[in-house]
């Protein structure tokens, strides 16, 4: 089997971790059979500087043509003070998704127990941790209408929609229903009902799907309450389904639970092709020192191998050499603590390498 | 001085925490040389029930008439099937905080050391928590433009308008100025200013408000960051002021820092008269048991006296009385820990009164 993969490594840490998961992916491609044919392409600020916008028609095109795509992280202060339709985070990000409609955005939150005590939760509430989340990555507020208008006194008023049809609902609680079936049976869906109209059709859209999954427990819960309880009690959630600004914070929110944004992987899918980057962003103030912790983005490309790919032994393998590593006490600047061997990029995949 | 304060129990334990609260004021009143006049008024469920309304006009008119109100809390299983206009939380709530112009809610947090294990959070990233986090109250998706229409292929689509205006911004974010002034300075305003309109002009509003306050130091952060730094590094936070969703999400997550929701007082503030409250819901399970914990309805009246009276010495004194009796080891069941003594709600209540 023959893959083409896009490659978009961004800017910042984005440029040094894509090629180090690259590394892992190829070790595990050699073992299985696969190869992997690699194009790369420019997005985010890298794209600005190159060609005047951070998604170039051809980066787009790429994407289309490929069987999956892996990108790094995108942004930082030189770009940060351009107008918004050209800031690289929100006119490169916001149109891929819309383009390649991925309208799931999949973020599984565990914890690796080598790093319960990097967390700012107690080891307690952390251990057992095991969850998904799905966000609705291209509806709602971020693609609803915006205007800006000034009133006859000079001040201004700014207007955003928040837009959401039955399909839209319909998809992405399925695919929740669907992640559950593979894993504990249980969907919390967030929402607020109680202030919302389009949380209302939401919440009875999840009722209908719900109804052809008998095998699935259903619970709803208020966007309020969600985000308290995964601070209180987040071994509660299995799989957590949710709107897109809502998921934008939750997921924020729930990585703090695997101790480090820098171990979070992230699969956007929906479309022909899907998007797999790590959860973190471009860092700019430890970019090009070899620093990065690149474990975000190899999980990454196992959710392409899972995903896209349909090779769960491979992507499990990845995992493994993961935890197998953490355990071996090998730790990235941000994850480091009191008697862990310090190590950097490179070194780092080097030890996932070597435990595959 | 006299003082005419309405009080709304509402449902649950509402009824049984608002009472206590008022024994703690009347303890207070009686040596600062003021009496309070209480007028109880129905709310909530309990009004649906007595006259089929959840604010019925009666209860605004004396509230408008009032120096003060004192609010327990709202809602429970009995009414949760009711449509939404007469759902008790949001046809008692959001209409109560619009007639009386209640545009900011404050709701200050910090660790009671004695609670410091009660967290899920490390006691290492509670030391030193002392934030007030002011939520904008009347505007946003809340009050916004709701619609539900039917397609042509008979599927739904709902729509909710997100609205903000300049000079709502401008009051709201020159109160989070004005309170940052009396503590340490520092304003964090959270918007989602990459991606939505309404957040632009919140950003752009705060940071002309932020010219007339040089002694303030402003900073700006997306509300995913926010939430995130909530649980990574509360510390950092000293006011943070923000819009009406983001604003309950942060303020329901930025609870857990205090150990317990039962320990979260806050005021409504913004119109001729305010509006105080615990945090915590009806807690339907509990209801009817003396079992609740009373502390944050007695903070909520010290938020009261300050606030709305001028009488910050007596406020603290409350405070104080709170710390102390958590020193000595009085537990309600909700912040129980083993080697403490449990006690009720009249107790506790005893306990404050007895410490002041
Ligand atoms: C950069 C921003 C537009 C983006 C979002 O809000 O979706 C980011 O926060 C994310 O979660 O991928
Ligand atoms: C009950 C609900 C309408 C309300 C809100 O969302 O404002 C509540 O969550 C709150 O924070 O007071």
């Amino acid at each position: 089997m023959n893959y083409r993969i896009a490659v978009l490594p961004g800017d910042g840490i984005g440029a040094e971790v894509v090629p180090q998961a690259l590394r892992v992916l190829d070790a595990v491609a050699a073992k299985a059979g696969i190869t992997f044919e690699y194009t790369y392409a420019l997005i985010g600020g890298a794209a600005i500087d190159a060609t005047g916008h951070p998604l170039p028609p051809e980066t787009l095109e790429l994407c289309r043509n490929s069987d999956a795509v892996l990108l790094g992280a995108i942004g930082g202060p030189k770009w940060d003070t351009l107008p918004s339709h050209l800031r690289p985070e929100v006119a490169a990000l916001l149109p891929l998704r819309k383009e390649l409609g991925l309208y799931a955005n999949i973020r599984p939150c565990h914890l690796f127990p080598a790093l319960a005590d990097a967390s700012t939760l107690k080891r307690e509430v952390l251990e057992g941790v095991d969850m998904v989340v799905i966000r609705e990555l291209t509806g709602g507020l971020y693609f609803g209408e915006k205007k800006r208008e000034t009133l006859e006194d000079g001040s201004e008023r700014a207007v955003d929609t928040l837009v959401y049809s039955t399909p839209e609902v319909e998809r992405i609680v399925r695919l929740a229903c669907e992640t559950a079936k593979n894993r504990r049976g249980q969907v919390c869906s967030v929402d607020k009902a109680n202030v919302l109209e389009s949380s209302r059709l939401w919440r009875e859209t999840a009722l209908k799907v719900a109804e052809a999954y008998p095998e699935i427990t259903m619970s709803h819960m208020y966007v309020d309450n969600a985000a308290m309880q995964l601070v209180r009690n987040p071994r509660q959630f299995d799989v957590l389904v949710t709107e897109n600004m809502f998921g934008d914070i939750l997921t924020d929110q729930a990585s703090m639970l695997s101790g480090s944004l820098g171990m979070l992987a992230s699969a956007s899918i929906g479309g022909e092709v899907a998007l797999y980057e790590p959860a973190h962003g471009s860092a700019p103030d430890i970019a090009g020192q070899n620093k990065a912790n690149p474990l975000a983005t190899i999980l990454s490309v196992a959710m392409m191998l899972e995903y896209s790919f349909k090779r769960v032994e491979e992507a499990r393998a990845i995992e493994a050499a993961v935890d197998r590593v953490l355990n071996q006490g090998y730790r990235t600047g941000d994850i480091m603590e009191a008697g862990k061997t310090l190590v950097n990029t490179v070194e780092m995949t080097d030890c996932v390498i070597n435990a595959l």
